[in-house]
């Protein structure tokens, strides 16, 4: 059995043989390994960096007095930091888990998704989770940014957690009982300490005297950096940042004080790295270009040669290109592994732009197949043109009179532009364009191979490629979702040959890692499905995605359960693997007795785990999980499966029993921890705003004074669950846990639904709340968080959307609008902002709407209502979306109506014609002529038909009138009238009392309209 | 070439294959490995405890901005922790030695007393100092306290100083140089962050903000401890360390706060092990019993066998005990290295009392030879009888008249009695005995055979040698001076068998370390010298010592070169080795520039080198260094210790350049840092005192005016060295460097003089000042000393001594008789106490003069002069040493004479009569007899010529005057006075008057030798 010290040296060993430094751990307190300067400072700058240390981690709030199996305050890493990238840092790290004597093909070892930041010390990296069968076992991150300086090469860090990863290889269900070295287990050497550690983390320490040592080490540490000690420095950071831990792990951090002491450590940390480059820079940066990690090529793995005999690994260059014809076409993009949102995001670009750009390239194309795994993005076109076709071309040269002299002679502008053309001079004509005279040539273009063409336009494909976030690796600077490590480019048996990020495209793909990242030569193009077939891979992701759930299933019909419905699961569990295996686990039904939501956001959030459902729709005590290989070492793959789900659950459990132990009530006290926003203030701030604006809304609503009591309860309460150790774990159960909480702790159900209920819409479709008091509680939260934010500068830029506001501004309309709630935007707005701290600036009432507006055109548009009628609608309706979009579905019948071209015109004549004017008051008596006399006559009558509808909408509450129907079905009676009218009177009369007068008419007539749509928006208008 | 990092993973993966857990560094700044609580608590309480970790260890002072080749703020030590002793802790130690390449054959690898010890932490061991060719490179400790508790089981520490190594393995000349890993040399790594810590730790660190952090550090330690959280209590504690060291760096730490603060983590370091020690009760000490370090017995190593065939490994029991005659005998204590001075302790202590033992075994002998080397105390006889005679003995019973019942039958008593002795009732016999009649028996003993004997002795004979300072090291609970690792007990062919300290006795001795330690079965007893011998090992003392002054001096001539006289080292050195081979070595002459004596005090403090001087007595640019072992691989052997003298001069030069920054006079402020002892303040106090103590005392002596102003400077001064870097670094230079210093600083060279010379005799047999204000500042200094330590309670008890006060009062005594110096001791204590901040307790100045009188007894009795006569002259002149040794000697004189005892007699009478008598006044006119008239005339006569002695000893100046000579010369001529007036005078006459008269006139004449000599004292009185 290998021991937790035997595995130390066996990592290290493996490190130092890949030409890594051995580092020692930290003499400070640190919460991971990256604090240690051999990784926070040293990423920094452009030299390389190869190094490797163990770093027992200090996280106070991770304890758990030693009940836990694997959550300690004190966990054990090791830090591996390579700079730059060597190329293939996952196989080395595959190959470190060999050492160990973890086999990839006994296990399902998978790099999931996950992006690294530490705001304290200004860093950032995107890398991923390693999973070992479920199990997070290391960090793998691409460190792009440290001590908020840019690194100049990108740096891999690869952290170990030591205590999972050995508890797993010695069979292990507890940390504790792990094998330290022969004789002593780990809890042997470590519990006393982890409890006592617990004990002070929690329980003892003195807040006021930690908070006089924060002051005293920001002191010192200030004063280090004024005489450029960077180490010294350091150390004093970093013991500010153990000392924050303890404060925060002792719950006595206030908002204000949180957001000041953070930014004073990232500030210093800034600093830090400045002053450390400059030492590096006074140095000279003696490192750079010295040669860092051994420089293994990476394994060749088997090569395997698929029927094409020696061409196999031969190049384009020494092949025959087909002169005509299409053959098959292949473009993959090797990658490690794409986060599953990465993967979709990708492939839905390339269906949207390949074919066309295949067009462009004017190269015929049967049926583009886009296909990509999280290791690979692939175009496959079967039948692909060999070449462009020859093109017959007339080019426009210079004006025929500058091109001929007065004799008829070419002149030099002739000859340049027949050399530059490639034409004889003699072969130039004359022809009139555009109704002058040129000279033209006429060109005759033979189309370029298709291997030509492509091997110029596939790195822009690649190039064009865009994600919600991207990396760097490498000195090439190129950025993409994650590294590019292979490409391979097939034109039938020809590689297309380019280079890209450092790479040289090939024929070479890389098979899935269960059996290895096998380097696989293509005969040709047509044999890569086949191929990675025949290693179980299923490229076309709706096919996998089928598989998937045909393997789920199964399994979950083994115990005759059922798997829920879950597309966002299911999309992103196919996106997670290349080989689909699924796999029954099980757990203790002890843990059934959490609520079934705990249960299932745990398997979904941690473990991408289906949750399996009896018949009844209640969850069993099972779980499918998708491994990413094939059937071998299954029972292995469960066993840590369960490990890892037991583990989690019995963390669930301890935080469902300490939640209960106060009311749902106490914990609204803690709320003034949670920053809501910093210059808003708390999550408790924002609740007692709730209490005031919710129960206005719900008046405005016609709530009765007893649901008027209860929503004022639900929303003091709305907020508590935050609170919450299990909320504070999984954020997805906020409202859950709190109607939970709230039925333990004796309060009215109504008032539960209601906590729940208002976060509903959690996204575009979810479900809106079903409650009153839900309702208006989620639209009040809604609506103070847009007025609080946007007074605090804090409204979406570009993507950027930290708060989801345009999630909040979307869940107002969705409910607004599926409930049919007819209420003024800017009423509510405005009581929102009324209850800010702060006077809001100027301006904000009018930006929160126009927002909101915007989300609601979008609403509508996604309804299939054209944006002209959209555009009519909210132009005069906005601010009461359920009535804009009654308007815009009315119009949107009218403009279907034979008629409809004829009375817009109608209406538009009298519109355009006053448009520029003055308002004029209507003075009857000046009007003089039959017609418009008869006009003025119809108008009355009109104006009486929608009345109602003209009138303030705030004041409208009955849906039923003052719509588009009244306002057409007013107007079209008056038609003939103003036909008549134009026929019969000149509006623009020398006199201007008549003119005034029939101006005024007709300004009548188009202010029908006014307050229930603005037609002149509507197109042919 | 062996990397840093290499050599960090060889030992780990050493320590680990020995059964050793591996640790890690711990997550605090510490000192060193030792408060890792991997250390600090773990050799606490009975279970077994083996570790090995890195400790970078972090020691402001120590710091040189890295401009020292191996002195640093940070060191990395390798720490392990074997407990309980595995029984061969240096073999395995030396196995790892071996492990990273270093085989003792090769080198010159030496176990050097060092006695460790932390204050701070409660903690001290005793052992070496590893040499590795004169480096230091390793700790090694038997641990025997921690926390301020006694350990169960004494833990071996062993400390490698893991960059000297490296350095001296990779051939490198500074720590800055040596590789890392093959990419990156340490001072690459290292060295920016070591300056910047220098800087912080010397320079910048805000001495008010490092106090409060201590206070916090502090509160926070004891309000875990309250709560009996122990390890988190530790960390505080260790940050209160670095935390005083970082005070200690920045030189601001006062007398008072230091000492308070020593104590504050001294007592709470106590908690914590107490706590610890309590946690492991309750978990029931689960590792007790438990396996610990693999037990690999402990390789054979060769045995060879000497001519004796098969019975070389027979024991005693199996051979034939020879019945007469004698034969040789060995008894060999071998042991782990013995400090220089114990080895010579115990060989003076077996010479004396082995012979005696012997003779009170009945063992007749020949010649008892006591040898003995670092690694073994033997006991050789040539000759000894093989058993003890025969014996007749009688034996004493109950009285007759008990023992014979009134018929003369022998009664129960008497049966029990011959039962008892062996002998049939009807033997027994009735002899008179002391005036009574008792039952005899006759016995005949049969002598025991010398193995019994022995086997019996010997163990006793280990048990009763004593060492200044003993140490436990395995379960046993013996003491020695270091571990007893083998017993080798020969009678001639015959093991001695017995056990002792878990060992049992064999005829195994082991030869020297180079040679591997072999085992080596020895035939006989007389086969020990030259089995020895043939290893080079030298085992005789004195033949040692003669080998290494004969070869230091060959080696010293290759440069024409001496060794200067200096008993003290050449004993130490040939008790430091086994194999005597010498070695020259040379350094830089740049380092010529420094005073000799320290270039001197450098090599014998350090490396115990003999300097080489010119004809002329100037040092040279030599060395002679004495390994242990043979001829091999001597330039290697040269190197090392080249390259250690090296850096010790390196850091000399650093030292005397940065002392000369400043006057001397500046350093005296830093007094104020340096305790003298708590209560009575610090060095600065003292100097004080000493600029009006010296002054007075100059005054008495009769210094002039101008002697008195440079005494008082001088006095002003005397200290001022101690707080010099060079003196910090070696307390032996103090005086030296300080005139060195005052005559750079322009000071009167006579000051200069006095404050060297101030601090003479150093120790018995040293010089005495040889200028007047040298010895006053002298005496003055020890007057204060004694009188400063006697008013605090600090007076020496039984062999403690701390404050070296036997010597300072020894000190005064040899000062005062060298230079002749006629002074009242009562005067110049009294006025020392005057001078302290305290009134001293009553009774101290008492205490303070018999303790002087204690040394003066001890050194008259060492001029050779009797018990009796020292007495009589201290009895009256012990507060002047000097009048007292006068009156001594010329007492001796007397003495001598024939008619001693007839002078004597007669001044006996006198006392003897009136001795219990009441004082009564001498009326002449009331003696009436003419013989006691005649008494009265001589007396009168006497009186005269001895009055200037009579008088106060104090006034009594000239020394010519009013010794034992002039009573003696005044005495005699009254002697036919005194003998008539016994003839013919009845002094207890019945008449009051007339016996009072004739008491006083006896009185009178007894008083004759007040205030000279107390003639009572004297034998034969």
């Amino acid at each position: 059995m290998l021991t937790f010290q035997e595995a130390i040296g066996r990592l290290q060993d493996y490190w130092a043989s890949q030409g890594a430094l051995i580092w020692q751990p930290y003499s400070e307190k640190v919460g991971a390994g990256t604090m240690n300067p051999a990784t926070l400072l040293r990423v920094l700058g452009p030299e390389p960096w190869n190094v490797a240390y163990v770093e027992p981690s200090y996280r106070a709030d991770d304890g758990r007095y030693a009940e836990n199996p694997n959550r300690m305050q004190m966990h054990t890493q090791m830090q591996v930091i390579l700079k730059p990238d060597p190329g293939d840092p996952q196989e080395r790290y595959l190959k470190s888990l060999e050492v160990l004597g973890i086999r990839r093909e006994e296990h399902d070892i998978r790099f999931v998704e996950d992006n690294w930041e530490s705001p304290l010390i200004g860093a950032w990296g995107l890398g991923w989770e390693v999973w070992l069968d479920g199990q997070e076992i290391t960090q793998f991150t691409y460190f792009q940014q440290a001590g908020g300086l840019t690194l100049d090469v990108p740096a891999v860090e690869i952290t170990y957690g030591l205590e999972r990863m050995i508890m797993y290889l010695q069979g292990e269900r507890s940390v504790w009982d792990i094998q330290w070295d022969a004789t002593h287990t780990y809890g042997e050497i470590l519990r006393d300490q982890e409890i006592d550690y617990c004990r002070y983390n929690f329980d003892f320490a003195d807040v006021d005297r930690l908070l006089a040592m924060y002051d005293l080490f920001e002191g010192e540490a200030l004063l280090a950096l004024e005489h450029g000690l960077v180490v010294p420095a350091l150390d004093y950071i970093l013991r500010c940042s153990h000392t924050f831990n303890l404060l925060d792990a002792r719950g006595t951090v206030g908002v204000t004080e949180r957001a000041a002491l953070f930014k004073r450590m990232r500030d210093l940390t800034r600093q830090i790295a400045t002053v450390y480059l400059e030492q590096r820079e006074r140095a000279g940066m003696p490192w750079a270009g010295r040669e860092g990690l051994t420089s293994v090529q990476a394994e060749q793995g088997t090569l395997l040669h698929l029927p094409m005999g020696a061409t196999g690994v031969q190049d384009a260059a020494a092949a025959n290109v087909p002169l005509a014809g299409c053959v098959p076409f292949l473009f993959e993009i090797g990658t490690e592994e794409l986060p599953a949102s990465h993967l979709s995001d990708a492939l839905a670009q390339l269906r949207q732009w390949v074919p066309q750009e295949l067009d462009d390239l004017r190269l015929e194309h049967g049926e583009v197949k886009v296909w990509g795994t999280p290791r690979r993005l692939t175009v496959f076109v079967e039948q692909l043109a060999v070449r462009q076709p020859d093109e017959e071309r007339q080019v426009k040269g210079p004006p025929a009179r500058a091109a001929f002299g007065t004799e008829g002679r070419p002149t030099r502008a002739a000859q340049g532009f027949a050399r530059s053309r490639g034409v004889d001079v003699t072969d130039l004509e004359v022809q009139e364009i555009d109704g002058g005279q040129y000279v033209v040539a006429h060109q005759s273009i033979l189309g370029h191979s298709a291997l030509e063409v492509l091997a110029e336009a596939l790195p822009q494909w690649v190039a064009k490629l865009h994600f919600a976030r991207s990396m760097r690796w490498n000195a090439t600077g190129v950025a993409f979702s994650r590294p590019i490590r292979w490409l391979t480019a097939l034109l039938d048996e020809q590689v297309v040959a380019f280079s890209y990020a450092g790479l040289e495209s090939n024929r070479v793909t890389i098979g899935p890692r269960p059996a290895g990242s096998p380097r696989v030569a293509l005969a040709s193009a047509g044999d890569y499905e086949p191929t990675l077939a025949s290693y179980g891979v299923i490229v076309d992701p709706l096919a996998r995605q089928a598989d998937v759930l045909r393997r789920a299933r199964a399994a979950a019909a083994e115990v005759d359960g059922q798997i829920p419905d879950d597309p966002g699961l299911l999309e992103e569990v196919t996106n997670l693997i290349e080989v689909p295996t699924a796999i029954l686990g099980g757990f203790e039904d002890q843990y059934l007795d959490l609520p079934q939501e705990v249960l299932i956001a745990v398997m979904k959030k941690h473990q991408r785990y289906f949750p399996v459902l009896d018949a009844g729709g209640k969850i069993m005590a099972n779980f499918v999980t998708i491994r990413n290989g094939g059937q071998e070492h299954m029972d292995l793959v469960r066993q840590g499966n369960e490990d890892v789900i037991r583990a989690r659950y019995a963390d669930a459990e301890f935080f469902y029993a300490k939640d209960q132990q106060q009311p749902l009530e106490a914990y609204r006290g803690g709320l003034a921890k949670l920053t809501f926003q910093a210059e808003i203030g708390s999550m408790l701030d924002k609740s007692r705003r709730l209490e005031t604006l919710a129960p206005w809304l719900g008046e405005q609503l016609g709530l009765s004074a007893d649901e008027l009591t209860a929503l004022k309860r639900a929303a003091s309460l709305a907020k508590a669950d935050l609170a919450t150790k299990m909320v504070v774990e999984m954020t997805s159960l906020q409202g859950i846990m709190g109607r939970e909480y709230a039925l333990l702790s004796g309060e009215d159900p109504a008032v539960a639904l209601a906590i729940a209920e208002h976060y509903l819409p959690r996204s575009a479709g979810d479900s809106v709340p079903t409650s009153a008091l839900g309702t208006v509680l989620a639209l009040a939260d809604r609506a103070d968080s847009l007025a609080g934010l946007f007074s605090v500068g804090m409204a979406p830029t570009g993507s950027a959307d930290p708060y989801g506001l345009r999630r909040a501004a979307a869940g107002i309309v969705q409910i607004l609008l599926e409930k049919q709630i007819d209420v003024s935007l800017r009423g509510v707005v405005t009581k929102a902002l009324a209850q800010l701290p702060e006077t809001p600036p100027d301006g904000t009432l009018d930006r929160v709407l126009s927002f909101v507006a915007g989300r609601l055109e979008v609403a509508l548009r996604d309804m299939g209502l054209a944006y002209d009628v959209v555009a009519a609608a909210l132009a005069e309706r906005g601010d009461n979306p359920t009535l804009a979009l009654r308007a815009a579905q009315q119009l949107a019948a009218w403009i279907t109506r034979d008629d409809w071209g004829y009375l817009l015109d109608n209406y538009a004549r009298c519109v355009r014609i006053t448009r520029n004017e003055p308002r004029f008051e209507l003075l009857p008596d000046n009007l003089v002529e039959d017609a418009e006399k008869a006009l003025y006559q119809a108008l009355v009558t009109a104006e009486l038909q929608v009345s109602a509808a003209s009138a303030d909408p705030a004041k409208s509450r009955d849906l039923g009138e003052s719509g588009v129907d009244q306002l057409m079905a007013a107007f079209v009676p008056m038609v003939p009238a103003i036909q008549s009218f134009f026929d019969k009177v000149l509006v623009m009369s020398q006199d201007e009392v008549l003119r005034e007068a029939r101006l005024a008419l007709l300004q009548r007539v188009a202010a029908l309209a006014t307050g229930i749509v603005d037609l002149g928006r509507l197109e042919g208008f």
